[in-house]
């Protein structure tokens, strides 16, 4: 039995042997070499959609595919069918650093990182920013101590997100499809969110995407939450309808946008984003490292052999 | 007795009664009315150098300082005796937002938030930044996750910080004048720096301010760093040698520095650190909200008046 994994990130491969299947490296921007196309199993990261149709049509023997994205989106989109194929993705394998690019977010937007920048780009000293400052201003998020903040969308990252903003002081609430209490989280349905957004310090938003959370966060959500409160996106950029938030960031309805992905990326270069009041733009740059990838897909792989459920199935 | 609160911060003054001592709010930028000088207590934050030196010619009677800052040097340079009069620091009332800096500091570094914002200002998309990354890179610093810090000046902000680091995954190594075990931290003293700097992927230096600790990181010391390593100053501008730092990072020898203080403050309009390749300017931003600083004024206030010994005695 063949199993394909990529070249395009740095695996351990010794810690994938001892199954008795043979590993073969393979490029991801390439199409699959004849020798390889009768692979049984491909692991995927950052395929070119033109390397994953072309699999499609030539793997005719393939029989699961690992993707290490925390979405199955490409390999779906390249027409690979979960009825055919066992297709489990890389959940999990984003939580820590998404997690932490959310932190610095947040960090970035208490302390107001992107306006000292503006201010030594011109080589000017923001004393407002500084010395001595009002503790816990009622009308600024200043520093997660105390602050309120709502995580909607509430999977693994966000409990993996969770226990350091409490670390930091911070008081958190979940929202999700799904009301409970998660790792000792309170977490609400959609339905509370016109209660749960009027108190929100900052609202970090980690929904993924799709036609169901499409513009989830639209004018009228924008205008629940308090006019000095941040927005952190880590998810995806079509939760957010951005025209509306590009509206009540100039009318000053809100603290300020921190985000790390859009409706369109890379971010075009006329959209009003760019330079629209106290917006951060980072480039997508949360994840794209996937931690413990060896781990997942020896334990997957020996569950395979074995043919028990796969972990990550879609 | 009167007891003499200032106005530079909002206390809440009602947790201060019961005492039998008559508070009263002061002015920290003028001098103090005639018809209070002759209180006993003296609260102190960011009172002006002029209303403490005519302090000290006028409050005659007073017996005790109970300063908010985190150490004494504003209220010694004024010339209070601390063999007649007991002062008092607020050490430890700026612990949190010191460490909420620098872990923000550090995560700007890792993250290259600067660098975003610059690409930011020119409606550029940092592709290099963003998207599928090497995953820990050895010539980088780009997560917290499995990187050494090593935190120079292993006080209660350092022990406040440690705790978060190790929450997103990093090895924290203290160093100190006297080594030890401290909340269950390695803590060598500063003749281990030759062994400990060049393994560091972030120093973070929280000395502070005096005529040992100036320049503590010096030419050679900054040399043994790799040439990845960032650097984060939350302690005092005088620790570094802000020449040098500018030396080593023209030169590539250093990944960078995410400064809050500055050897002169505000940084003077033409130092090079301003557009040194590298730098992120912060404006001594980090604590300035001292938090808790009623409980601290009650618990000593009670002790001070039962004649016990007072805590954060200098």
């Amino acid at each position: 039995m063949k199993l394909l994994y990529p070249t395009s990130l740095r695996l351990d491969v010794p810690s994938l042997e001892g199954f008795g299947v043979s590993l073969h490296p393979y490029d991801v921007k390439k199409h699959i070499p004849e020798e390889l196309v009768d692979a049984e199993v491909l692991i995927t990261w950052t395929n070119t959609a033109d390397n994953l149709k072309d699999a499609v049509k030539r793997l005719t023997k393939l029989r699961w595919i690992q993707s290490l994205a925390a979405g199955p989106n490409d390999v779906l989109g390249a027409g690979f069918d979960p009825a055919k194929i066992k297709i489990t993705t890389g959940s999990g394998l984003h939580d820590h650093t998404v997690a932490e690019h959310a932190l610095g977010l947040l960090l970035l937007a208490a302390r107001r990182f992107d306006e000292m920048r503006d201010y030594q780009l011109k080589r000017q000293w923001p004393g407002h920013l500084g010395g001595p400052q009002p503790d816990r201003p009622a009308d600024r998020f200043t520093s997660l101590r105390g602050a309120n903040v709502v995580v909607w969308g509430f999977g693994n990252i966000a409990k993996t997100l969770t226990p350091l903003l409490v670390g930091l002081g911070a008081k958190v609430t979940g929202v999700a499809r799904s009301a409970g209490v998660r790792d000792g989280v309170e977490v609400y349905g959609e339905d509370k969110l016109p209660e749960l957004l009027p108190r929100a310090d900052a609202l970090v938003m980690i929904l993924p995407g799709s036609d169901s959370t499409r513009h989830a966060l639209n004018a009228d959500r924008l205008r629940l939450l308090p006019r000095h409160a941040w927005l952190v996106n880590v998810g995806r950029g079509t939760s957010v309808d951005e025209d509306a938030l590009v509206a009540a960031l100039k009318k000053g309805e809100l603290g300020g946008a921190a985000l790390d992905v859009f409706e369109t990326e890379p971010l075009p270069e006329p959209s009003p984003l760019w330079d629209a009041p106290n917006v951060f733009v980072s480039p997508h740059a949360a994840g794209g490292r996937p931690q413990g990838a060896e781990d997942l897909i020896a334990y997957n792989l020996r569950r395979f052999l074995a043919g028990q459920d796969l972990k990550n199935i879609i």
